[in-house]
């Protein structure tokens, strides 16, 4: 496994490999679910290269760009049986003194989490953009747990022509069901006990339109009452959208992405699942 | 030279290629100046690519969008000798139902053709991004007749580490200096006459630089004399600036990129020179 910390470096190393390359772009705390998009891309690849950025252009200012977890020593470890190329690069090195260039997809990146955290997808859109053309991999991995980043990188790579695929892999979730994120580190033990809460509604939904329920305000007052029942919980949004689009139904009609945020104290959590 | 009209054709192209690739983006009528650029490009790479693309999202609502030359077998004939690979991609090709994404360079794109187009430059980094993609060139040509397109798509290139190098090449003029420049067509008999004093000015302010001048308001009120001479002829300005920030100076410093924008009629003509 090789660390570097700079683009020239990355482009000196990629000059004299051979071989295709899988890439998992993170912001580091890495998790099972990190893991598991490592090793699909070590499995479908020839080389795995994995970057660590907490990047700082898709944090509002209100939001925990400086307390956000960070461990390299320990992410490091994890990634070292699966990984052949590890990129770490400083804030400076990515955006550099005069750094004026953005990239950004318009319309799908206005609902859901982009209504909520305004100019948090340009940052994305715009580091992966970067990362993409500095790595120049065959396939890139993300989780289906960001389901909305995940339609807004394949949307930027389409859009822009990218060489490359954008691959999206399963939410991994704890036994009981809550999706992996490095933010769960922020929840007291209490919230940690009725996170799993956004799993189980989202399953209820999705039993609820099993046995032919169609009428989303009905789904949704059912979860939304699991959910509240949780008092430490609030909901900042349930959605149930088209699965590309993104844009809001009121009847189910497959493929749908059934969505949410909900808020632990401060501590926000996502989770989603897709009914197909 | 193989005529390519999907980008799945150059991809496939691209695939089965070796060596490196010189690319010329071009919106056809071409003139001597593009094939001086096709010529730089053959020369140091091993293939030539040219795309020819009107590319609707950099003109105004009000600008000539509709009615820019167009010629492709003239253009076809004048490539031939010198071009591999020539991309003539349809607008839905380019921008299919649903299009999104957009690249934009900030503060540089304000001043000079960009504060006078509000727009046009996002749409020339977006369609230029797009066609880096798509032809995956080692190196990539522009004329310096566009000076703040060159510099804005260098910005873009370097901001985003996309793996190619931007060329700049001189500016070809016609034998009385007047700018090459498919929208030369426009100008009317007695405006061709006028035209070559927006050069004639430049190289008056070059000669008084030389001979010590320093100070910016004087230069422009002797090249201001001599263009308002020509009746035909309309300043929409003459810019001092910083050859890379673009912003403006009040004394020579070199570099310095001296550029303007005059109208004759309903053409506007470009043109610079840069004091080293």
């Amino acid at each position: 496994m090789q660390v570097i910390n700079t683009i020239a470096g990355i482009k000196e190393l990629k000059r004299n490999l051979k071989g295709t390359v899988g890439f998992v772009p993170t912001m580091g705390y890495l998790h099972a679910g990190h893991i598991a998009l490592v090793k699909q891309a070590k499995a479908e690849n020839d080389i795995s290269a994995v970057s660590i950025f907490v990047n700082p252009t898709q944090f509002g200012p209100k939001e925990d760009f400086k307390t956000y977890p960070r461990d390299i020593n320990r992410d490091l470890a994890m990634l070292e049986p699966y990984t052949d190329i590890v990129f770490i690069p400083a804030d400076k090195e990515m955006y550099p003194a005069g750094y004026n260039t953005w990239v950004e997809v318009n319309e799908i990146t206005d609902v859901l989490e982009g209504a909520v955290r305004p100019g948090h997808f340009k940052g994305v859109t715009t580091v992966v953009n970067k990362l993409f053309n500095i790595v120049q991999p065959d396939k890139a991995y993300f989780g289906q747990k960001d389901a909305q980043q995940a339609a807004v990188i394949k949307k930027m790579a389409r859009d822009l022509n990218m060489p490359l695929e954008v691959v999206v892999c399963p939410t991994i979730r704890e036994p009981d069901g809550l999706a992996m994120s490095s933010r769960n580190t922020y929840l007291t033990p209490e919230m940690r006990k009725g996170a799993p809460v956004l799993y189980q509604s989202l399953q209820k939904a999705k039993a609820m339109i099993e046995a032919g329920e169609k009428t989303v305000a009905d789904i949704r007052r059912e979860m939304t009452s699991m959910i509240i029942k949780e008092t430490l919980a609030t909901i900042e949004y349930i959605s149930f959208a088209d699965n590309e689009t993104l844009k809001e139904i009121h009847t189910i009609k497959p493929p749908v992405l059934i969505s949410m945020a909900v808020k632990f104290g401060k501590t926000r959590l996502i989770d989603n699942i897709v009914i197909k």
